[in-house]
């Protein structure tokens, strides 16, 4: 007995997902992907929307990520785990899936680790392309792990990065990176310290993964006009900057609720002012001020983005051959008799 | 390039979940999830509890249940749409998933449509194990829809009822739960209306889909000693009761939290009375306290029981062949290098 065809959900695996980034092109999906971000950012009032919903252990945070624009609804379960590391697994894994708000259909199935990191590192470019100094050409990318390669290329190919200046605790990190950046044009610079890798960067990405209030950016080493892109800092317990810096700094966010909770401003009062990019975005607040501003784009990542990913992925599938149809749904030809679509199977 | 073993996620399809079910027996079945059940609601105070999160449209809701025992973390999608029916698609579909709460990785996916089904009657039939009368042995279904032969088989199985007096407002429906529930050893009576059906029942089921504050069961209708199983209203603005039959019974609940909000009760007072069903379990609240009393399982379905069916599932797949291995999740060998398996996958 075969299923039905509305009992069949598209599904992409991680070998279907690599194919497809190679199929567009890194850079080009990495604009792609902000396109689609940058798209649902400027509709963001017509999302129904909610803070991730975490369940915390010791070792780390499983979250769902759900949102819907009215007719299409998303989610994505996503993991952080940072002793994952030292086991040999991924710090931070991930799937999602869009449904029909009509019918509460699931119409796409998605591992979403790969696509996390894509989605992750188009947000940072979008936003930058909008925050930092209009000359950046160079960023300091301190945290080498899985992201870092993602964050760089997103960098050079929606703002015009031309060189990164990589730094990690571990060499060994930093030695992986560099090796993945060859023949992507980027100039790729080695820095024995976090201090040498800001030299010279108009932007600064910080991505580390230790679970702790950590001081990866001291007060003193941030000077005027640069932009600084802090992905880190991501759940309760997990910062990666001195609080001076974010005093000092105008604070641009996703989503106000849930950045307070997870992000760097989780270290400041809750009254905090900070700057929601959707209006940035559609020009309803101002981006950068003056040229000697800080701007601090506190990145927790936010279902939207993975919305936006999830459909630039599905619409990237027709006639891809990309993904497989799985047999998800019981649809029985009388929905009323899913017993006997049961008794039928016994065959 | 073929995935590492930690990739790769059992994935238990519709057919497969049909053989399974086949496979175990459905009567067993039922017997098994309701163990399990039973043996979560003991361990009740352990688990992260939070009501579900719930996407609501013009046309249905889209919800999302997790849940954890602290060392493993589920949950399940399930959208609730009444009109699909109409449309020849199913009101309820679902599928779900079990996490390591250690590493964040999933350890199962599955289908959750027929599950649902089977874990909502296992439920039901625990409940009625608690609190309907000891002798009862004749239910009446009213709502004859694709719950119905799984509710009128989990009684059978679980408190040993011998007959079901059916009634839908539509005879085909009847016919239908009539016809499916041949062989199965109950006596099965086509009733004409619900007063007709609930005459001589000691179980009264409503399961009926309008999503509306209908009155399924009026308040004359309902006599000393029965036991209401109560699974139609079950989200915000759809009852099936007669606020008067509330106002009679003994109310017993999941979760309060929830089911305040998509339960009969929506209709009393927040602080109306209610027990909570793991503590009948574990003996910390009575059940049923006298022959004349009525009472009422406001069921709404909680995360808890999805957990413990997909348990229940894992626990049978072990060598049955019922599942595919799913390219899930990313998983480079060395954790750091995602972006490294995604260029060594361009080949």
């Amino acid at each position: 007995m075969s299923p039905s065809d509305k009992a069949l959900v598209p599904f992409v695996s991680v070998d279907h997902m690599m194919q497809l980034i190679h199929r567009v092109g890194v850079t080009d999906m990495l604009r792609g992907l902000a396109d689609y971000i940058e798209a649902d950012f400027k509709r963001w009032e017509l999302f129904d929307k909610t803070p991730r919903i975490a369940s915390h252990s010791a070792e780390g945070v499983i979250e769902l990520m759900p949102t819907s624009d009215g007719a299409v609804y998303g989610f994505k379960y996503v993991n952080g785990h940072p002793k994952n590391t030292r086991d040999g697994l991924q710090t931070v894994t991930a799937f999602g899936l869009l449904a029909d708000v009509g019918t509460g259909y699931p119409v796409l199935l998605s591992e979403m680790t790969m696509l996390t990191a894509m989605r992750t590192a188009a947000t940072s470019g979008l936003v930058a392309r909008y925050l930092a100094p209009g000359n950046a050409r160079v960023m300091a990318m301190i945290g080498n792990g899985a992201q870092s390669e993602f964050q760089s290329l997103a960098m050079q190919a929606i703002v015009g990065v031309t060189s990164v200046r990589l730094w990690d605790i571990d060499p060994a990190a930093t030695a992986k990176a560099a090796r993945n950046l060859q023949g992507t044009g980027l100039n790729v610079v080695i820095c024995a310290s976090a201090e040498e890798a800001i030299e010279g960067a108009q932007i600064i990405t910080t991505c580390t993964a230790d679970k702790a209030c950590a001081t990866i950016l001291s007060d003193n080493m941030i000077g005027p006009g640069v932009h600084i892109n802090a992905i880190g800092g991501d759940c309760p317990g997990k910062t990666e900057l001195a609080p001076g810096i974010l005093h000092r700094a105008g604070i641009f966010v996703e989503y106000p609720a849930q950045t307070r909770v997870e992000g760097e401003i989780q270290q400041l009062e809750a009254d905090h002012p900070v700057t929601e990019l959707w209006q940035v975005m559609t020009g309803q607040a101002a981006g950068r001020v003056y040229d000697a501003q800080i701007t601090l784009f506190d990145s927790v990542g936010f279902a939207i983005e993975d919305f936006s990913a999830l459909r630039y992925v599905r619409d990237q599938l027709e006639g891809s051959g990309l993904y497989h149809e799985l047999d998800l749904l019981a649809d029985p030809d009388d929905p009323r008799d899913l017993f006997g679509m049961l008794q039928r199977a016994k065959g």
